[in-house]
């Protein structure tokens, strides 16, 4: 059985996304500042290009991965990654509307522990990513969560969303981190959620 | 001369403080989970009982640092610490309303450049260290700033302050992290700021 993880790119003072939706272009510099290309799945998204420290953890990680699980509005906005994701594995969608099927993309309609657990039986032994944003607090809520991983960017964006904003069983404890990777202008920081956390915070 | 830093214990999601102001007992778990004790020099102060690394970090940079540049509030709060500050040096108080003279505290009430410039003027070789929050903000948007430190804590607030909060010149990118320490239960993060930051940025 694999892992059920989530996570997001964060600025230092602890946001995913700038005021009004900006500073994207800095969050994100790490995907373009190495050496080592990463060619994704989707014929949409261009190679990323990252230091060999954040690659070998990508590639890793990436490879470890059977399904992603991703909100609807993501889906809508990348025009399905063009008909694959990056990743190069099935794409679970949580959606209230349930489009015409589709290669690659499963639609749920009935709730984050009915989307996670069909990423489940898709991926197998492999781990489930959860996107992050609002389907990362969902799912950390529901007590889904079984690892979070950061990757700290070293800029300040004084405002905007915060990592797991909204949180409704705030405060939660993790473990670790359980690894760190120096990458160049990124710290990737893996965490454990305790199994207790939906148990003694929800 | 010294370098001028700064920094806090912030949250996973980036909060130096939970909703109305709560979570510190959650922030400050490190000060109290290790096995090396550090007696400060206040007298009100318990000692902190940190992990080997913390301990080793935290001796370093107590003995580089020459003055400590805090807020009138936190002087006021702390009761001046019973007459001494637990690292033991000078503290520099920036306020409105200068109080009667006291030892191993001096007044200033120009502003942030004039407490960092008698902090400098006092510790000599030494660092000049300035308290988180406000005075932190005000100081990095003066650029008087050269390094920023962050005692990263895997737990998540949900809400509060952020670190830098309401700062003035957003976005403002750091190098590194320059040092990265792994105590217990905390994961100790050092930047740079670049020197251009008060050039391009305010």
């Amino acid at each position: 059985m694999g892992k059920v993880i989530t996570g997001g790119t964060m600025s230092l003072d602890g946001f995913i996304a700038g005021p009004g939706e900006s500073g994207f272009d800095l969050l994100f510099q790490w995907y373009g500042n190495g050496d080592v290309e990463i060619v994704g799945a989707s014929p949409n998204v261009p190679p990323l290009r990252l230091s060999r420290a954040s690659a070998d953890l990508l590639k890793d990680e990436w490879g470890n991965a059977g399904a992603l699980v991703v909100g609807r509005h993501l889906y809508d906005m990348t025009n399905a990654w063009g008909g694959m994701h990056p990743m190069g594995i099935p794409v679970v969608v949580l959606t209230h509307r349930v489009p015409e099927e589709r290669p690659n993309f499963v639609f749920v309609d009935e709730g984050i522990e009915a989307a996670v657990a069909k990423a489940k039986e898709i991926a197998g032994d492999k781990d489930v990513v959860v996107n992050g944003g609002q389907m990362a607090r969902q799912a950390l809520e529901a007590g889904l969560i079984d690892e979070i991983g950061v990757e700290l960017v070293p800029v300040l964006l004084g405002g905007g969303t915060s990592l797991f904003a909204d949180l409704g069983i705030a405060p939660v404890q993790f473990e670790g981190p359980i690894r760190v990777v120096e990458g160049t202008g990124v710290t990737h920081l893996r965490y454990r959620v305790h199994s207790s956390t939906d148990g003694t915070s929800a």
